[in-house]
C-alpha cells in the first residue's frame, strides 16, 4: 500500500467516523486538539488529524471557532485564544475560586517561600486551579490546569476524604496507578489514610509522585459547609519529620511551621468564600 | 396578547433564528450564555433565553457538554466546567503566558505592595490574563478575563502604542468611550500618547477609568520582538507626581520607585519568554 492510499484510506476513515458524530461532538473535537496538543500551536492538518475530521469540516469549524474567539490564528497555526480564559474566569469553581484565594496563597508563599498549590476535585481526579512557584523549591511536574489521580498527590486526598461515599468508593475499587516506590496503591492503606485525612483535617504524604518531597494540604469549605477545594505545600524531604523516632533539630521540624500556615491558610480561605 | 401567547411567539423566533445558525455557532451560543452571566450558575430555562436557542436544542447541547466537562450541574443549575480552564491553560497567550510571568509579577507586588496587571490586547480590546489585588490599594473594577477598551488603561495604552498601523487607525478613528473627566476621548491627544508611550516604553495615565487612581505600564516583548503583553500597575494618586512644578517630598515622588520597577519587570518577563 502507498502512502498516499494510506492517506486516502485514513481520511475514508475520518468520514465515516465524522457522519455518527454529533455537530456538537465534532466543535468539541476541534477543541480537544489543543488539550492533546499541550498548547502547542497546531496547522490545519494538525487539527483534522487529532480530532479524526475531515479537512474540509475542520476547515469550516476552525473559521467559526476563529471567528468566535475560541481559537486564534498566527500565520498557518492555530492556537487557544483569549475568548477560553474569559470564559474559563466565569467558571465559580476555577478563576474566580483561585480569585478569591490569590491574596491567601500569596501570603503563604511568602511565609514559607516553597510551592503552593489550589486545587479542586473534577470526577476522579484533581486539577490544580493555581500552582505558586517556589524558585529554590522541589521541581514539580504541576502546571495549572493539569490533572492527577486522587490517591496521589496531598490535595487529592484531602479532596477524595472530604468527597461522597460513592466517589471514595469508586477509587478505592479500581486500581490505583503507581508512580513511585512510595504511592498509595493498596485500598486497605488508602482507606486508613483517608480517616486520618478526615480526622486530623490535614494530609501528610511523602514522595508519592516526586521523590524527596512532601506535600501538606488542607480542607476549603464553601458557603454551604462543603469541601470545595484544597490548598497545599510542596516542601523538600530534607529537614521534614521522619518517621523515626530522631530528635527535632534546633528550630524544630519543617513540619511544624508549615502544617499550621497550611490549614491557616484554608481556613482563611473559606472564610473569604463564605463572606 | 397573554404572557402564554408572547411566550409562544417568542419560542417561534428562536426556532426560526435556530435554523439559521450553523451547528458550531449553536454550541458557541450555550457557551456565550455564561459569559453574559458573568459566571452566575444557569438554569436550562436560563440558557436557552440567553442563547436564543428552543428548549430541545439546548437540552441536547447542555447534555452533551456537560458529558466533555464544558458545563458542569450543580442540581438544576449548570456552570463553566474546570475542563475550560484546563483547556484555557493551554492558550499560549493566557495562562501560559501568565505561567512564565508570575514569579516577576509576585515580586512587583511584594515591591510595591500595589495592584499589578498583566494584559493581552484582543482585537480592539485589552484583556486582563492576570491581577493582584492590593489589599489596602485602590479598588479597580479589572477582574481577569475582562475586557476594556485600549484607550482607557495603562496597559491597554502600551498594547496599542506597539499595535500595527491598522489596529491604532481603527481605535483613533473610531468613537473613544469617556469613563471618567479623564478619559482621553479625541483623537489628536491619543496619538501623542500613543507616541509619547513608544518613545519612553512606559504609559503613565491618571483617572481615566477610576478617579484617584494613576496606571504605570510597559511592554512585553515575545522572543521574535513583537509586543505580546503589558505589565501595569495601579496606584493612588496620592503621593504621585502632580503635573505642576511643586517639589517633590523627602522620599521622592512615588513615581520615582515604581516606574523603573514597572519596566524591570516587563524587561524581566520578555527575558524569560525569549529563554
Amino acid at each position: 500500500m502507498t502512502v498516499e492510499s494510506m492517506h486516502v484510506r485514513s481520511r475514508a476513515g475520518d468520514e465515516a467516523k465524522e457522519q455518527k458524530q454529533t455537530a456538537c461532538a465534532r466543535v468539541l473535537a476541534v477543541l480537544s486538539a489543543f488539550s492533546s496538543s499541550g498548547g502547542a500551536p497546531l496547522s490545519l492538518t494538525d487539527i483534522s488529524r487529532r480530532a479524526g475530521l475531515t479537512l474540509t469540516t475542520t476547515h469550516r469549524l476552525v473559521g467559526e471557532l476563529t471567528e468566535w474567539g475560541a481559537l486564534e490564528r498566527d500565520e498557518r497555526q492555530y492556537r487557544i485564544g483569549i475568548k477560553v480564559l474569559e470564559l474559563a474566569a466565569s467558571s465559580t469553581r476555577g478563576l474566580e475560586l483561585r480569585e478569591v484565594a490569590m491574596p491567601y496563597l500569596m501570603d503563604l508563599h511568602a511565609a514559607t517561600r516553597e510551592n503552593v498549590h489550589l486545587a479542586v476535585r473534577a470526577g476522579l481526579e484533581v486539577v490544580y486551579v493555581e500552582r505558586l512557584h517556589a524558585p529554590g523549591g522541589v521541581e514539580l511536574l504541576s502546571k495549572i490546569g493539569g490533572r492527577w489521580p486522587l490517591h496521589a498527590t496531598g490535595t487529592g486526598l484531602v479532596l477524595l476524604a472530604f468527597a461522597d461515599y460513592d466517589v471514595q468508593e469508586q477509587v478505592l475499587s479500581g486500581p490505583l496507578q503507581r508512580f513511585t516506590s512510595k504511592t498509595i496503591c493498596d485500598s486497605p492503606t488508602l482507606r486508613r489514610a483517608l480517616a486520618e485525612v478526615k480526622r486530623t483535617r490535614v494530609a501528610i504524604t511523602e514522595g508519592q509522585i516526586t521523590p524527596g518531597a512532601v506535600a501538606i494540604a488542607s480542607p476549603i469549605h464553601g458557603p454551604d459547609g462543603d469541601v470545595v477545594s484544597a490548598v497545599g505545600v510542596v516542601v523538600p524531604t530534607t529537614g521534614f519529620a521522619p518517621r523515626g523516632n530522631e530528635k527535632p533539630p534546633p528550630g524544630g521540624w519543617k513540619q511544624q511551621t508549615i502544617v499550621p500556615a497550611v490549614v491557616t491558610t484554608a481556613r482563611r480561605i473559606s472564610r473569604a468564600l463564605a463572606g
